[in-house]
């Protein structure tokens, strides 16, 4: 049984370079209310310094239960802060490092209070733009001493490495799911392990479902999972499986066969759609998947997999989608 | 209702750059065999030298009548010819750009001889690699001149350009919908029209359903679809539907709307699957998705049409593949 | 001798979708002193509402006329304000399709009233982002009445439209220089051509160069040309020549040969970056690479041109490069 | 002093999917002289079964003795032969995989008695092409145990793994750096590494002078190096630095600094170019960009890589080209 959630910012504002203000600003209890009214939610994550400071923990708790939702992530505004704009972990000033490294554990602080045993980094903002910007040797040490220190801070939180090919970067040192998971090994830490967010996958021209293996077999490191849709070449933050509805069946398909227990959860920008509307669609849509890959079946998918017989693939998921299997 | 054919070198061996022979060698009247036995097809293209030469027309003709195939198109052999490895059209060679011209004349012939009024012109090796390497004025004039040519021989046979953004070069001459219209248009023949690859579009990041309204609005220039699906960044070739799914729904919509009456053919390189599975499973994903767009229903998603939304576009969508509309 | 100028907001501050204020704010009088600092530039291009308004024309006549620069262009506010932020020129909305126009026209009279011939139409919100949400027929329509309405209302003031494949949509209807071409024609007014944005041209695959040729033939439709690089996949906006060098010689060539007399105008998101430094590098770069293609010569170039031989090409390139031709 | 190698591949026949034989089929003899005659190579690659067999080792030997040529490397056919076609190390059926390993020992002696210690597995039809093809646990299993088998072999050879996100599979095993090294490491074996092929690096959007960091601080697995450049979507396989200078330049410059010692071998595909000419290009323009490299200076880039400062980055690789640094 599929559970879901949503980065609660989705129902707030939206703004691309050009254009500041899609939507409406709305207070924190009216994202929650949002929420709460989206039929599906069992769950939301929040970001840090927007949703969730040190000061507000107890308001939060309360903001959750009476909206009857679980807090499933904290995200550390490593993007969005001005003095992050040259990087987190890689600032190539050590007091912006050690700042990336005391705001993460802060929120490690209010997740443990909430019963949140996740915080999900997404440090965009450490990478570089141009060539003969980066000392690439040096970097990548400061960002593997930055996420050790967070995660040796408390081991019972997990910290899950959410990775980007680009932007805000036109590059970013966590790009792929390979590259992201050689980050978190080289911490030494078990606590640490990856975030797939599906819409970053293809762009890095990933096949999902192999990612979700690649991180799972490697002592199961896959720790969570955004989606969201897009056309393959920019992070466009579409409603789940509008675009690329095959390989979200096989998506979940592996999600399963992998035993991933986490939640789905829905990380959307929708610009010039009601966030309501965008966020049930996404729901409706991995149910309608999912039902359909109940449908496939897992001992099919089993035989069929030993085949490698694309044609039979495509016939088995057709016939799926159009409800022809006995 | 929507009629099937197919390239019917598709039913014979593949090549890559690297391996030559993923399949077996087919004579010609195999190949007939295997696009009789596949249901659901009626006509084919074939490719000029490669099936049909001016010396065996008479022998085409027959094995048409006795497979009870259409012939849809001939494909003169533009890309595949040594002597037009550096152009056809646009060969820095003039007595090459002549021999190009003649050859589709001649197919133009053996086209009229069997009651085919379209030749389909995929000219690949027009175009360049690198920067410097091509007189971009000159060479223009050289590609329209050429295709005037062809199309003033016989102005009852209609010759459609197929685009695609690269390959075998590194960039085509004719490389979006946009671009081969204004070629059509340069040569002032009302003959000269446009061929849609659905991959090749996808590749130049068209949204294919745009394509069709751009080359219909312009006078009927739509004149023949090619159908076949990839990941988007490069001419991969596959099954119908197994990628762009609903991209593939909106397209079938259009291609009603601008009151399409020609095939849907095939053109896939189905390496290593069998040719005829390969085949079978484009046109199974045509009629399912044929019918999951008249479920839809041309009303309603003329009303949706006029709204923008996009959430209610998904949730149309999503409620016609899983049949939930009454 | 290439003439430079900048869009004046470059100098200002800049955001993306995460992160508002990389910079500072400025105020006009100061955008136009950075302007003035910024060795070589001639011009500027202005913003309408943003820069200039029906009641600040004799302020703007003052700031050029004190700073020396001259007004190289407008560009109407079509993509940054919420009423358009679902289309301008082919909202659903007929109030704010007749508004684009309006706008657009006011900025006309003030770029009369300012010796300025040229308004840049950057019409970014008309397009769309999922399947199933635009009527490409009758969205289309809009767009050429709308553009056609401006372009008849002030013949003497041009008319360029800027393409570019995608963002803010996921599809613009402006997505490539042979598509706006199409577009120019279809209104069937002389004074509507084409704007090439370099970085948009890369993203389209586009050989910019060979983009110059196609708008030139068709009648001096290279209205405008607007300077920066990126990685080829994203509007990244940076800094000329930083990624593609090669390319840029090759255009620079092109423009030349085609006669283009007008600016080459920086448009850039210099976030990271002091904006004064990455102009000013910008134009570092376009001298350099102006002074490698003298070094090539006209009549080299042209000789090679005839041959197609891509090694001699590269030899060409490099030798001139690295100052090895006599 | 860098130090030039070549595929000989590179100086035979070229095809491409459509056209087989765009130059000339040449003896082995024909293409050590080639090499010979290529003014700055010191070594070559050879294809297993294509060129050096465990019958002709002795004859390879006489042909690199009397041409002065270097073996450095020998690349084990597992793409090009049919029993490969649907995967070599992954084939469905065990007896092909064993095969693999069999005849990559069977390389790996005829290395060591050519005092060749470097093995390049480029295993490129080891991946799939559609959703529900491939089970990405088992097959990585065999992935795994099959490099292990033969990096096992004979622990003084090295087995560098080339990586490559797609074709001839339109999905690779080993598609980046990153995920390659994950399998090397599996392994846990020390003579398995990485060769970054500079053109599927590009493929991949990495940006590849972070490949080489990434690749080197893992305990030195950057094994070997493959030069091309491309236009960043497709393995184009074109003359060094004809699109990507600059980060060509960054390339040179940290390949000195983690102190690479190996070749920098040149894999083109010269479709229409005379092969002799191609190669000697890359070599110029590897000489020129090292010839640039040097005048930026390592510690001037050192200081440089400190600061971060885009627009400085710019201004010391512009005027290093243009040899404006005293």
């Amino acid at each position: 049984m599929d559970k879901y959630s949503v980065i609660i910012s989705n129902f707030g504002n939206r703004a691309d370079r050009f254009l500041t203000g899609y939507g409406e600003d709305r207070t924190l209890k009216q994202l929650f209310e949002a929420a709460q009214r989206t039929e599906g939610l069992g769950g939301v994550e929040l970001v840090g310094t927007w949703h969730i400071t040190e000061r507000n923990v107890a308001e939060i708790g309360r903001l959750l239960r009476d909206h009857g939702l679980k807090l499933v992530s904290i995200i550390p505004d490593h993007f969005a802060t001005l003095v992050y704009s040259r990087g987190a972990f890689t600032s190539k000033d050590p007091a912006v490092r050690a700042q990336a490294v005391r705001d993460t554990q802060v929120m490690m602080d209010a997740a443990a209070e909430l019963s949140c045993d996740l915080l999900n980094i997404w440090n965009g903002q450490d990478g570089y733009d141009y060539s003969f910007q980066s000392d690439y040797q040096v970097e990548r040490d400061w960002l593997v001493e930055g996420i050790r220190a967070c995660a040796a801070y408390r081991p019972e939180i997990r910290i899950s490495l959410e990775y980007k090919p680009k932007e805000p970067r036109t590059h970013s040192f966590l790009g792929t799911a390979a590259g992201a998971l050689l980050v978190a090994q080289e911490t030494g830490l078990p606590n640490v392990g990856v975030t797939i967010d599906v819409g970053h996958a293809f762009v890095a021209y990933e096949n999902v479902a192999e990612s979700v293996v690649i991180l799972s077999r490697a002592g199961g490191k896959l720790f969570h999972m955004h989606m969201n849709d897009n056309y393959r070449l920019w992070d466009d933050d579409m409603i789940v499986g509008t675009v690329h509805t095959i390989e979200y069946l096989e998506l979940l398909y592996w999600l399963d066969r992998v035993g991933y227990q986490g939640f789905l959860s829905l990380d959307q920008y929708p610009y010039r759609e009601e966030p309501e509307d965008a966020i049930a669609e996404s729901i409706g849509w991995l149910r309608a998947l999912r039902t359909i890959v109940d449908r496939m079946g897992a001992e099919r998918v089993g035989e069929l997999l030993k085949t490698g017989d694309a044609a039979a693939a495509s016939r088995l998921v057709r016939q799926a989608m159009m409800d022809e299997l006995k």
